[in-house]
């Protein structure tokens, strides 16, 4: 699971002495060690930031006191070549302190922080393309070591290349256990007379052993090539800690110190917030304010989003780079999630339609086809679809919340998609969005059609006119089974006629036959001739 | 056709005298007339507007110049009481001219401008419910007087209470006719060796003729009780006249000028243009301009909007008091329309979801079914919805782009549906929108449920449990036939059992038996007891 950055960086967790790496990959994480005051409260009194410089770009990152006397300042650079640095303090023994390493070239699954591209859609900072197919554990970081690990072991053997995850702890049905760690600084615990805990925080103070775990396992996440969706604010407390009731003076220290941890990391997205319209506590003019400070504080532009319950906030707003959206409905069949992908020019990312499980709420207990179902009608939209699972059982470890092992039957098909999307040349899109809803297309002649539920004995070849193929030019067709994940080539070679009006037929109207089966797509892709 | 203040006005077109009115009804116009300079180019060189109070309020307005040494300013008062007005201009014959008049109470239909209410709905100023039932005419206004009265009497025989119009004639399949009026002043009109009409015009200089006809227009469907719904800008020119392509000052000065003029008329509403995107002259930014312009202008903040082609505009920033999209696919099925809605937080008119016609063209040849369907699918999730009828006929007066006579099957159904919606006690809105599609609710136990082409024996009385009725409460059924325009009341009465999860049924399961056809609804209301 660990890096040698990620060891590197724990052995310094327990180092009193200041220390830096000579050497470091483009977009992993140097780290700035020092010493410095323990005395008051250095989380509020202190600040330290520095200033790195690689001739031409200078960017000033902010760094943090992780208790015990020691301060850090964390750096991802994004260029190779030789970097120095200046601390900025007003403590003494934390200012101009400076030093330098040298940025070598990525490696292995290293590919940088992903970024928008083509408007719609993401690429890794080094140009690879990057399709998110995420799943949901909300707690995944508050659990018992061991389950944590099964976890890892889940991640690592199903297709998710994206996870998303509190910060804080969960308190909600199914998921109501103590973590292992606490963000703040425990005051008091007391039983009232109904058995009922109390908890009193500073939550002026942090407790830095909270973020290392948390750092740990984003780290464990980097290792296994997945982005972590880091959820900042959620509203499932009911009152048990209160950290959704912090107020907004306590939350903007709390982005402050989280981004300054977290910034350098090259796999974190930020999530505002889950359901950020069901914290009650919380105005919804207060997001605006949160995410400008999240924003302000993170030197590189990570991804940065907020998903909604059921009202949608302002997606459009510049701070946000993509819009994660709840809302089954809109993937529920042919045509629907290219309606709101359109309105915001900016990546469209489902990150909840439901799950696939069997609890007894509606939210809960779609069938495996449903849930792969959803993840193709958002792919044929060129949108994206985040996966969860809420399958009950014996040791309460449901996976949408805490993790364990997944048991639902979409992860090995959403995987077999992943894999028909990325040996694409391109992301998809619809060819033609108001029309035709079950045509993508990612150019260069490749198209994908879906038929959901829909089951056909055969398919009369014809694909949209706007933007389409020239008469004469020639097909191949695979038949693709999407639950029992087959691709079966077609013989036949299709040669395209003159247009009629909106669609292009085969010249001789061939067809492809079709096994009256639900879930078939086609893939049609241009012969080598 | 006539009103007495719009002859009022004709009158004053005419007149070379100052004049006033000395009583106005409220939302009604009240106009000052003066004489002034008429040399070089009064419309650039002389500028003019009016301070009119009434006590507390002050509002300033610009005045125009009319034409033959005529300046105008008008003025819609919002209040009863007397109004005094003094004019400011740095031509001496027009400055500090002063006067006054009563405002009086609105009499008959006059129920002031619409405005938004109820974030996702709208009612006049004197705040009775307007649901917009509206319909598309482009070249109303550019027509041989006789087509146009013959528009004006089928508006009057049909449910329409909008009416979509541009101010520039449109060039077009189905619509190539000189206008009787042109915008500005022509310079010159030359035919060229292939027949083809070339014009000149002096784009500073408008044709005061031109407006005093589309205000004609206006005010005869202010009198029928529509809404005018202004299309500033629109694509169809192709270099025939050369009105999508007058570059910005000249854009600018229009929207001055047009502003001054019909800012008064209180059913005016503006839409900055139609298919904005398909207006390949004018940059995407150059929208925002001229949306600020025209909000700036209008001293009233009559309702705007912009219309789209294939992309949408930026649609929430603040200048837009609602949403005017085209997108036939989000009125197709059941579900669609709140999706698009419930991002922008203001009223959705679907605007053009393609028309009933037999056009040979996609968007111009739905079935009456088809058109009808639309808007109750709009209806049902609390968007609204606008007409077009595209059938040709021997005159070639295809109704969408000239007006004539309507012969569609929709209309009648959509005045069916708009007695329906106004008989309601308020506007609609899904109960439970992400998963039932089919109800509406208006609060107050009353709800409406269609079931557009799905055909059943039998409907077991259920209804949303969320923000449902009461365990006991009483209900009557009517099964509405929306093609057949027939209301049937079912003799049953239903009595809500305890909630089950999301839903609420009657306590013995009674169902209500239905005739097995297409486009069916259901009206559902308390019982008096």
């Amino acid at each position: 699971m660990k890096s040698i950055t990620h060891l590197i960086a724990f052995i310094l967790l327990f180092s009193s002495l200041g220390f830096s790496q000579s050497s470091v990959e483009v977009w992993d994480r140097f780290e700035v060690s020092l010493v410095g005051p323990e005395a008051g409260n250095p989380f509020d009194d202190v600040t330290i930031s520095a200033e790195f410089t690689n001739g031409a770009v200078k960017k000033t990152v902010n760094g943090f006191y992780d208790g015990k006397g020691k301060y850090k300042v964390r750096f991802m650079p994004d260029r190779t070549g030789k970097w120095t640095y200046r601390t900025i303090s007003k403590t003494k023994a934390l200012n101009a302190k400076s030093g330098s390493f040298d940025c070598v070239a990525a490696t292995g699954n290293n590919h940088g922080p992903v970024q928008v591209a083509d408007t719609f859609h993401f690429k890794y900072a080094d140009g690879k393309r990057y399709y998110p197919f995420g799943t949901t554990i909300y707690a995944m970081t508050h659990q018992p070591k061991e389950l944590e690990e099964t976890t890892l072991q889940t991640l690592k053997e199903n297709p998710f290349n994206k996870v998303r995850l509190g910060v804080f702890p969960k308190y909600y049905s199914n998921v109501e256990n103590e973590p292992l760690y606490y963000p703040f600084e425990k005051l008091e615990e007391t039983k009232g007379a109904n058995g009922k805990v109390k908890f009193k925080w500073d939550f002026a103070k942090f407790n830095p052993e909270f973020f290392a775990h948390l750092e740990e396992r984003i780290d464990d996440l980097k290792d296994l090539g997945i982005e972590a969706d880091i959820i900042i604010f959620h509203p499932y407390d009911k009152g048990h800690w209160g950290f959704d009731s912090l107020g907004m003076n306590n939350d903007l220290r709390y982005i402050r110190y989280l981004t300054a941890r977290l910034s350098s990391f090259r796999n974190v997205w930020w999530s505002l917030a889950n359901e950020f319209d069901y914290v009650k506590t919380k105005p919804r003019d207060a997001w605006d304010v949160y995410t400008k400070a999240v924003v302000a504080n993170d030197p590189y532009k990570h991804l940065c989003s907020i998903h909604n319950g059921s009202v949608y906030y302002d997606n459009w707003k510049p701070e946000y780079s993509h819009v994660s959206i709840q809302n089954g409905s809109a993937l529920e069949d042919f045509g629907r999630a290219v309606l709101l992908r359109d309105v915001f020019f900016r990546p469209m990312v489902y990150d909840e339609v439901c799950y696939e499980g069997d609890l007894p709420q509606r939210w809960g207990h779609l069938r495996g086809e449903e849930m792969v179902e959803a993840f193709w009608q958002g792919i044929i939209a060129g949108t994206y679809v985040t996966h969860g699972e809420t399958y009950k059982n014996e040791s309460n470890t449901v996976f949408w919340a805490k993790g364990g092992k997944l048991v639902g039957s979409s992860p090995a098909r959403i995987g077999f998609l992943r894999n028909i999307v990325e040996a694409a040349p391109g992301p998809l899109e619809l060819a033609d969005p108001w029309k035709d809803h079950h045509t993508a297309t990612a150019g260069n002649g490749y198209y994908l059609v879906y038929f959901g539920k829909q089951m056909n004995a055969e398919w009369v070849f014809n694909l949209p006119k706007k933007a389409g193929p020239k008469p004469g030019q020639k097909f191949k067709v695979e038949v693709i089974d999407t639950w029992d994940m087959t691709i079966r080539k077609i013989p036949d070679v299709f040669e395209m006629n003159t247009p009629e009006p909106y669609r292009i037929f085969d010249k001789d109207r061939k067809t492809v036959r079709l096994p009256m089966k639900p879930y078939l797509a086609l893939r049609i892709t241009p012969t080598d001739q």
